[in-house]
């Protein structure tokens, strides 16, 4: 754990410059439009460590597979979002020597990412080598209301002398991917082009034929003094560069505007492609610095306006709770269902910018509840894009009859990842694809989407389970042999409690969504039982499974068991074990891991989460306090759950200890691994903590259901739910509770069981 | 499966060029002689499908792992033994035009196994595209006499012209490994030397500094007289040659003999290395190739005469036999106890060469009983030798106090396998290295071996048993979690019988051999007693141990269980399965197999193969008639266990089925593998089957013991026997049995449960 950073309520601080943290600040201070993103890299040169990143959102690269040990069913590629072409490059030199600040004194160094307005600023003195002193100062932001825009105000002041400063700004695109499986270079140059202020390159990925352009346009200053100096232009191989020798005097202001455009041919024709980068820069600059800003502000404002969380007395929760809510609105707008959330969003290589089940499980709620129905629905439409391609994923592992199993990670529906004990074994993300559709209808009571999209989707998913059981004539019930569960600390391990729960909750929500079709949309269920060929005897046989399902316990101890066989296990709990010990995963083989009780993230009590209404407060107690001790959280993705269920049983204690966790998880670098980049999907899972664990928030019965707790920690708090319509922000202090409707919708809800109604632009108030 | 071989009792014999073969023809072909081997490549240059193969016994380099998803405890690297020099290389260029098969004409082409004196002939005519034909005999052997000499002679005669033919003897060191991971070349060359009619080509690994060096040297003759024709020579990077141009007509006979020396810095020092080999080949070709080739007779007549199994009326099994014996004699003579045997020998690179449990468990017998009691010793003390490298590999796995996990697969002791299923769980083979330490004393008699050896190796690997296993509140008992069996088609599985049963059979070992020594060497035992630190606490955690191990089983069916769990599973018999999913290895996905009832291999019958005395017949019966229709030996080393079992029941018809399922699994290519090179270790397995099978071979307490059966295929078989000093030929026929003591050694034996005791040189013979 290193903490560096500075607490503010609304910005991330860094606060003099010290190299071995650069790779983290990178990840930390990344900008993100949802449509590309980008670590927060240096504009001029710098020698020192640091992983070069920005990323177009939805062009990839099938990357072949690297694997020690074939197995069959393995995939071909690992599908991995691009590197690309680095366009917010500015070299600088001095009198001859270049500015780098790997070999230079460096002073007075910041470095600030504005959450609320949505820009990254660096502040610095460097004295050169040759003991020339500058001042720079460098504001930058990819636009939010501009999808392909990113844009630089790069401010550069002689401080001790006079002389000449060589300005060049170029697109870089001969990039390669760190994590190259074969160190292979992905890109190829299509066209370039540069002259005087101006210049592009357009590349194409070796295979699938992406197309990307960056088109830039810059403008030069000098104490505000528009420039028209004389420019070289150069160009190799995908670079292009211009440079301007610029004589100025101590204390001069040199301004370097830099208006990049970067598109890709998902959403434009190859044909166009340069045309329309080039005009889309030209736009750009014509707007100006200025309005951009004033732009990328009142976009960031509206964001806020809808998804901000306040904490008062509390001030590291406060930066840590907006960081991630900022994070997750830089990485995904839901504008276009083709878009999926990568585990590390725009701010590193990790995880190959792919799909998870993060997105199902973590990621929904927040969007459900900050932004409008489109965004959370488009999630759900990539899956049901997807659904041929999970159909042909499970055909290859030898399943039939439109069985689906959706892969553990993706780009365009297949399959990437290759290790057996996940790749095949945790099908449990299948479970929560179809929970995702349930907890959108749920949310939104959008319940159309059943007939149009849900259904198919949901009875793939049915079938797979249903072939993916077998009956054990020992136990006379239905087992599921050979799966991984949600805690990876365990594999191929028989009954998993959750994969069989989910298995068959899936199958039972898809009986109810015919039936409901049946009795409100005859016209399109018969369509539906049509083309999916559902027969009464496939729901007989489901039925069969749903009545016969075998769920390890101890009854004892009157908890659900991880699997089968987890009693045989040593059992010890984390407070008893040696410091020396964690985290296990680097301290100890893969077999000991295996072999101990230890879980690595909520499994059971993910479950018992997703499945709350079916299960009393005491088995959720009984479960929390068995399992949460075993718990060492080494996914980002496990003290979420226990904050919400630890709410839920009210150890408001415990859950605040967990949110804590999840919360500053990479402003704090809690698990030495932020340099590669931010744990954005587990920032959703903050957000779900926060609001379903101390707000309480449910949606039951299409109803609004709050319940909301206060650690002692705080002064109050108040968040924003957007909820079929409305948007209310709930503010919460040890005796009160003020509801404030702000829109014109009527919302009833339910607040510690009991009914309230409140009209639009009202407020409801509480005393606890 | 391909039958393209002829059959004969002695030979292996391909008729006719077909090219397509040349890759399983290159492995079955092969010749070695324990210290070398080599792939029956082509003298001549050949275009067509070619796996080029030469390999130096011991001399490997640690080839960079490979693996997509890193696991703590995976090493490093995987030894692979090194493919070497190209010694056997004489070009043959005729008028200008290269002979080279793969573009000419092939008439009259054979290629000869002679396995009674160990060689290989080739013969061919070949048409050129210019027209020209030539008839060529190659005659090759590898010296089991002088360990690093082979010997070509080539002959070539013109047969429908007068000509020039040009004859090119090189050595060629610029190979590289067809399994390199990243591609890698692994020799460097240091020293090259060459003038008429010698030269030779040091080599170095890029690591471990491994040394070999290849002196060739040869002679011409025409018509029988030897030619002095002047020679060009040539050299590049780690390659030498000489050319001779010669005249000849029509009829003439041109031969080449290649005398070549292969050492390494194994063996000799690397300053006197070159010296030494120029030094050997000198040595050779003074000899002569004649004279070599009769003590090549004489050497192989002695590996027969201890070795040889004769089977009368079934010459595809005669054949099958022998070809077995021979290629085991080939791999290992027992000389040095740092070697060990390949999965493939020296027929091609998959495995890497390398060390696993095959040896103890399948290649020690055939030892035993065939050749010197030193042979097997080596084979133990290789073990013995690496006992530090197995109790720091547990070390890294979190184990303490000297206990010891030997590896799955290794070259000198460290681990080089990476699949944690395997490299981690497949713990079982610590049993079986523990079992060879039983099994070469009860055979041999040599109880020394115990205090001198034994016992180090036994207490590692029993205190890793106790260590490995945990105490089970709820079973109270013991439990082994987290494993993989013999049978890999089960992967992490809790409480594999075999293994829990064979960790206790070491555990009660490891004491009983401790008593032997209190009571017969106690000076020894208060040696080892002190260095190892045994103390009675210890001995009697390992009797508590003992005494409360979980075993699973099947009380109604009266079985033994796989592992936990295995009666979940869907039951079906592989008789019926379609057979277009057989087999399953290439047709099911991973998860499939590993969720299904089917068997790659023995694994409870296993343990009851090894353990025998343990379990009455009908237990045996009862398991192997339960799980022998689950198994699809998918593993070549599954039907000799099931042979031997079959026997042992009495089932002879299966016995003989299992039998021909091992027997000609090369020479069948049953496996459609064998391109890659031959399943050596499996052929002890065919040799296991065949002794203790059908020959009811087995000691028990210093008695040799017999119960032979006979196939009704056969009219007869024989078999040698090698036992504590004394030469035993078995003769069976249906109604006959007749033992002949070749030595003047008495011996006593009991066959179907009757003593006898045969004076030297004495024939016994009973009625059935």
């Amino acid at each position: 754990m290193k903490q560096y950073l500075k607490l503010d309520e609304w910005n991330i601080i860094e606060e003099g410059f010290n190299p071995e943290n650069n790779e983290i600040s990178e990840s930390i201070f990344s900008l993100g439009n949802g449509f590309m993103g980008q670590r927060a890299n240096f504009e001029e040169e710098y020698s020192g460590n640091s992983l070069q990143g920005s990323y177009i959102a939805g062009v990839y690269f099938p990357d072949k597979t690297r694997v020690g040990w074939w197995k069959n069913g393995y995939p071909e590629y690992f599908a991995k979002v691009l590197n690309s072409t680095n366009w917010i490059g500015i070299n600088i030199v001095i009198d001859g020597e270049s500015l780098n600040l790997g070999e230079c004194e460096v002073k007075n160094f910041t470095r600030i990412l504005h959450m609320k307005e949505g820009y990254l600023e660096r502040a610095f003195n460097a004295i050169l080598k040759n003991g020339k002193e500058i001042r720079v100062n460098s504001k930058r932001f990819i636009s939010m209301a501009r999808n392909e825009i990113g844009t630089i105000k790069y401010s550069i002041s002689p401080i001790n002398f006079d002389g000449c400063i060589e300005i060049t700004p170029y697109l870089d695109g001969d990039i390669i991917n760190k994590d190259s499986n074969y160190d292979e270079k992905f890109w190829l140059e299509v066209l370039k082009g540069v002259k005087p202020y101006e210049g592009y390159v357009m590349l194409k990925t070796k295979k699938l034929d992406f197309n990307i352009c960056s088109y830039m346009r810059f403008d030069i200053t000098k104490n505000g003094e528009k420039l028209n100096t004389s420019i070289d232009t150069f160009q190799k191989d995908k670079y292009i560069s211009n440079t301007a020798k610029i004589d100025c005097c101590k204390n001069d202001e040199i301004v370097v505007y830099k208006y990049v455009a970067n598109t890709s041919s998902r959403y434009y024709d190859i044909d166009t492609l340069r045309e329309v980068t080039e005009d889309l820069s030209l736009q750009a600059q014509n707007a100006g610095f200025q309005t951009l800003f004033e732009e990328q502000v009142k976009a960031w404002d509206e964001k806020w306006t809808h998804s901000d969380i306040i904490i008062k007395g509390d001030v590291e929760a406060q930066q840590a709770i907006r960081f991630n809510i900022f994070q997750l609105n830089q990485t995904y707008t839901g504008q276009d269902e083709r878009l999926n959330i990568g585990p590390k969003g725009f701010t590193g290589e990790k995880y190959g910018g792919s799909t998870y089940w993060d997105t199902e499980a973590y990621c929904l709620p927040f969007y459900l509840s900050t932004a409008e129905e489109k965004v959370s629905k488009n999630l759900l439409l990539y899956r049901y894009k997807q659904l041929d391609k999970a159909i042909e994923n499970a055909e290859k592992l030898g399943f039939t009859n439109g069985s689906a199993l959706y892969p553990m990670v993706t780009m365009n529906g297949e399959e990437c990842h290759n290790e057996w004990e996940i790749t095949f074994e945790e099908i449990h993300r299948n479970g929560a694809i179809a929970y995702g559709i349930y907890n959108y209808v749920n949310y939104t009571g959008d319940k159309s989407y059943l007939g149009e999209y849900g259904l198919d989707v949901l009875v793939g998913i049915s079938r797979f389970w249903a072939q993916r059981v077998n009956f054990s004539t020992g136990k006379n019930k239905y087992v599921m042999l050979g799966v991984t569960g949600p805690n990876e600390y365990e594999n191929n391990v028989n009954n998993n409690w959750y994969t069989n729960t989910i298995a068959t909750w899936t199958l039972e929500y898809t009986i109810d969504v015919i039936n409901y079709l049946k009795e409100n949309d005859i016209k399109r269920f018969n369509e539906l039982e049509n083309k999916l060929n559902i027969s009464p005897e496939e729901l007989e046989n489901w039925q069969h499974i749903i009545e016969n399902m075998y769920y390890p316990e101890d009854k004892n101890l009157g908890v659900f068991l991880q699997q089968d066989g987890y009693m045989d296990k040593e059992q010890v709990l984390v407070k008893d074990l040696d410091s020396k010990h964690l985290p296990l995963n680097q301290k100890w083989s893969w077999d000991r891991i295996l072999r101990s009780c230890f879980i690595k993230q909520a499994d059971v009590l993910q479950g018992l989460y997703f499945l709350e209404d079916r299960y009393n407060i005491d088995t959720v107690k009984r479960n929390f306090e068995f399992y949460e001790p075993r718990t060492v959280h080494e996914s980002s993705l496990s003290p979420c759950i226990h904050t919400i269920l630890a709410s839920k049983i009210g150890n408001v204690e415990k859950a605040y200890e967990m949110y804590l966790r999840t919360a500053r998880l990479d402003l704090d670098n809690y698990n030495n691994d932020t340099c590669d980049g931010c744990h954005t999907t587990s920032m959703a899972g903050t957000w779900m903590a926060f609001v379903q664990g101390f707000g309480g928030l449910r949606v039951k019965n299409d109803k609004l259901i709050l319940n909301p707790l206060i650690p002692d920690q705080w002064e109050g708090y108040s968040f924003k739910v957007m909820y079929r319509g409305s948007l209310l922000k709930v503010d919460v202090t040890s005796n009160n509770i003020d509801i404030n409707n702000e829109t014109d919708k009527e919302v009833l809800l339910s607040i510690y069981d009991k009914n309230y109604t409140i009209k639009g632009y009202e407020t409801l108030n509480i005393r606890r």
